[in-house]
């Protein structure tokens, strides 16, 4: 979106050479960019793509914590994660306007959550909060999976600024961040396993599984739905394996675009 | 709970010699009851417990589809689970009081509702609704489990009386019931996989994971997260492994009860 | 409901002869069965059966008052009814999620909480609340009635494990519960007045009426709704008889059940 | 309020003689003044008020009956009660800003539907609805007991429109009213029994009872609460005979009322 | 509404000869009466009315203030705008049943309390607030402006009352109202600019303009659609002219009024 | 800001020397960008950025009308505007968490969707509607006008499609946009009207007007308010001169976007 010669972030082919769909082999990403500094007052803001998804993840650093948590001296990491109404091919209508909000935006806004907060040592915020706000503007599949794996970097981002401001204090010796954090999707489409499904894979996937993996490799959320036929053990372990050499992809690419500065927009 | 003569439902020990908290070893179940017939009017009516947890599961048969299913010419079976407001050690704010449902809440009740359709013809209902209503009467860990695992068996009872009614219609040699389906919550404790977890461990759990799995063996969900330190896959491993003995004995628990005829109350 | 050998509970008969559809005579309760300590955790816990009517009433000891209240060393006692989805013939939409709470359940948690205050010195409670809810399992007509006489028992319990506690403390020489509490439906069904309406009578009553009555026979609440032809004097004061009496009985049957200790479950 | 010269609506006095703190015997209503047509466009209109009690009762005529009526051919009568912001002394909260309606609104709103459908033929309005908007615009003790009695008043003029007009029609012989209804509070204020309660006298009784009474004298509703100390019998009853002895002033009133041709206003 | 010999509030007529549907001239007002102490318990209360349309507009002197100005020492003046459902010709829901306010209702409670605080100067009120509750008993056109221009008289009292309680302390030599304000409806009917629009010809307007004006001729408020055809520079001008000569008659009804002790009701 | 070579929007300056804060000119426009075809799937879709303010307008076109304008045979178009929760400096609370939406959202989004409908001949529509979405991405200042502007190229490119599809069908020699329409802030900063105000000149006006006009130069809204001090009508027409010409800039650029193709992302 942001650039005329697309620096080339897909990842090396490794897998098989069976196509899919939009001709990639089952083990394959889809193009994913991170541009950070997205929005320019806020602590960090990540504009993360995986193909046509694309998710605004803003990092907003903000003094207290929820009222359970007062007087720990403990700080807090919390996300909500919601869709614009033409993000989809049809169009929703808004949550606000409802008056309410859906399962599924609940379910996410907490895995989100809890996906950060595996890599975080909440002791050295002090008791200020992180939100993460991972706004779909554009859905073609795996939005949960791209805001994790975006919301990680604009967390990074919202770290240093606090560490430069002397807000945030790690302990001697250690680092806020234990640990980076991404996510992707993983399917049986027409009986193969596939990795980082598009919309028309997911639809027509038998098996959907979101991993959240931390960049050393272990699992963060293993969240796996037959959504057709109940699958086996076997199949399971197929899928386990895809994701985490999706993750790893995804960490690289992480850490890559946190080495450059953050550079200037248009 | 009905009974001064409990019925001997503890499956029978197969597993490691040291004991948990309450006496368990690490792959045995919590006492298992399931009660059909709960209430007078539905359809059908169990109350499930698993140790301290006791969830009153209703299926009521609903003519009528949500309004995206109209005119297809088939069923829907859906879920809404909730908790007493003193299920819990200390009391909570009723949530038709808050005016809005949490994301806990949604989330449950989205899972409960998969669970169930995964092993089921909705064809064979035509246009009608099965609601399950799984209330938490009191919560001692494992209530999303314990709902599924009674759902099921209620879910069996409202098929076979819409079957007598002549509501539902299996195809020529087919079932409306494809498999049955059970749940069980595993997690690591102190270490060590451990099998249904009860509060306490629940609260002292690394990594808790939930499993759905069919009669048949097959897995329908698996959720598993990191509460504290990230797991890796050798644990996920053991989890999944101790999740299908334990839901293999659930089903057999649901077999008894099916088995039997819905006796008089009291 | 938890005992195969039912104690009699049934009230000696002293009415006249002709009988109703269920077999009862104009002046005869239905069953009642007050089962103390239903839940684990609960400060009183209570499922009262009025009949096919089972409601549990749960009392919480919380700390802190009303807003309106606070600062003035006084306590205060409130309910909240409410009616699981399935509790009749046919499912009700849960009031969670239509995201508001109806006017016949605002209704009768006010009418709970008054009747329960009338005999009870708050401030002997401290700046303490207890919350008495009231949750309908099955409804067959009696709900508001049962709710309260059961309340009352879930109350004393409560009472008594807040002064075991230190927590309340009567003033010298007086009582914290200043008399009890119990209620009975009656209306004039078929040109007859009755006692303790089923479902089934209740929608046939032309006549209905709920009395709240202390233990020593005054009354607290007197709430009679004509609805078919309004009635006259003498119909009212047959009524008046009529709940009379039965609350004298149902305040036996609360001394009664008061008097034993709170067996084990099951 | 509407008129200079006030005719003397107050009833002529037949009780004890000992007054109350604005001079009235205890069998002595307040000035009452119906005053119809008041606002242009709805069907009926009548500021109702008793003393500074002064309630805007409205009777819109409307097509269509709720869902659950739909296809009997029998109309349906409806109420909605609400008080301005600063109708009482200090300001409340709007109810339409809180986002719900609390208890108390919704309690009087079904109970004056409940009395205005106790003297109506709904068979004969056809499939429309009559609403009746009870607005209090000033309260000061007995704003539901003067809502009933207006909105009775607006009720006939919103029949005798929908009988002009040909949507309301009698069954041959009948009319459509088949009684007239009133309402006033009546309680028990340093220990001796009172018609009519102010504000001050309200805060100030022990028991308080709203009593709902036809023109041919029969009860409709009975609703009494001990505030303070539980009531007997005696008590009961010479509060009875109060209600009844006021109700049927109320009714003269009304009937005066209807009598006179519907003025222009000012 | 409350007199029968009307005191000739109609303004002089200046204007063209042309008259309209009500036989007003295209710069005139509709008979405008502001009658004060309309409640008995209010600060301030004014009955304000524009031909038929009718707004009790209330001001309550409240302790405290919003949030965001809490430790500023300085007040605030807020309005809240509403309608009672039969104001119109046909029933509206109320915004209390629906659970939410709409947008119209909001936009010009907004208008209102923005209108009102340019005329006071907040940091004479102490931390207290002035709330105007300005609801429409009856609308035909106009209601905004006439709110507005009530609820200035309302505020006037309450400020007064405030002044002599000792609550207001307005600063040397200064007042605490610094202007007075007005506000009328200019439109353009069948092509010709007109005043004060009726709700005949409001619907009936190609462009509508809402004008808040101060006593000293100042512009508050400007608030001009078309509704059917944009509108040109000299339409604009016109219409501007207009408003401000009426809300120059408006501002002397205003100090009218205000000269005047409030006299009893009735 | 998706462009390396930005391309020179900004209007050619032609007023007073003295510059502003950041180096405008009082009669200059910010930088504005219009980029189509932001989004893959919707009917219209714009980023509109004037300087720091980002705002995305989405048009959808949806099939059917509102209730009340069901078998008119004619169209509608409506707008909703909302703002992210990090659009601004500090972070604000969504509205769908809040459950309801904000007084000053309401009324903008009737703004926007008021401005549209004064353009289009909603008779061409057929029984459809057209949604415009303007969701501030990032806010410095004239969202409203930004998203006015915006949302009439998304609008057009809708209309467009839809004529294509054969769904909207103009009347013979006519077209479906009647003219074009652009909107601009307006306001007098430290004593000097200036065009097109960023955030830190918003709050520093006196008085804040917004402008919406269309491209043969009529006015379709005029929204000024005193935030400060009253304006007279001199400092008005000088407002409006300004607005006048601003928008005749925005007309322009409104031109030239949609005279270019839609040309690919990225």
């Amino acid at each position: 979106m942001t650039d005329p010669t697309p620096p080339s972030v897909a990842p090396a082919p490794t897998g098989p050479a069976r196509v899919r769909q939009d001709g990639r082999r089952p083990d394959e990403l889809r193009p994913v960019r991170l541009t950070r500094g997205w929005l320019d007052a806020a602590e960090g803001s990540v504009l993360v793509e995986f193909g046509g998804t694309r998710v605004l993840c803003v990092a907003s650093f903000t003094a207290g914590v929820p009222r359970w948590r007062t007087g720990t001296g403990q700080g807090w990491v919390t996300a909500e994660y919601a869709m614009l109404p033409r993000a989809t091919n049809t169009r929703s209508q808004r949550e606000s306007v409802k008056g309410k909000i859906g399962g599924r935006t609940h379910e996410i806004s907490r895995l989100v959550g809890r996906s950060l907060r595996a890599v975080i040592d909440v002791s050295a915020l002090g008791e200020n909060t992180i939100v993460l706000d991972c706004d779909v503007l554009q859905a073609d599949g795996g939005t949960r999976t791209a805001a994790i794996t975006g919301a990680y970097v604009a967390l990074a981002d919202a770290v240093a600024w606090g560490q430069s401001e002397g807000l945030v204090k790690p302990r001697r010796g250690a680092s806020v961040l234990t640990d980076s954090v991404a996510a992707v999707s993983v399917g049986i489409v027409d009986g193969r396993p596939v990795l980082d499904l598009p919309y028309v894979e997911d639809v027509a996937a038998g098996t959907d599984m979101n991993v959240v993996v931390t960049g050393s490799g272990s699992f963060v959320e293993v969240q796996g739905t037959a959504e057709g036929a109940p699958f086996g053990r076997s199949e399971l372990d197929a899928l386990l394996d895809l994701a985490v050499a999706g993750t790893a992809r995804l960490t690289e690419l992480q850490q890559a675009a946190l080495a450059d500065p953050i550079g200037p927009r248009g």
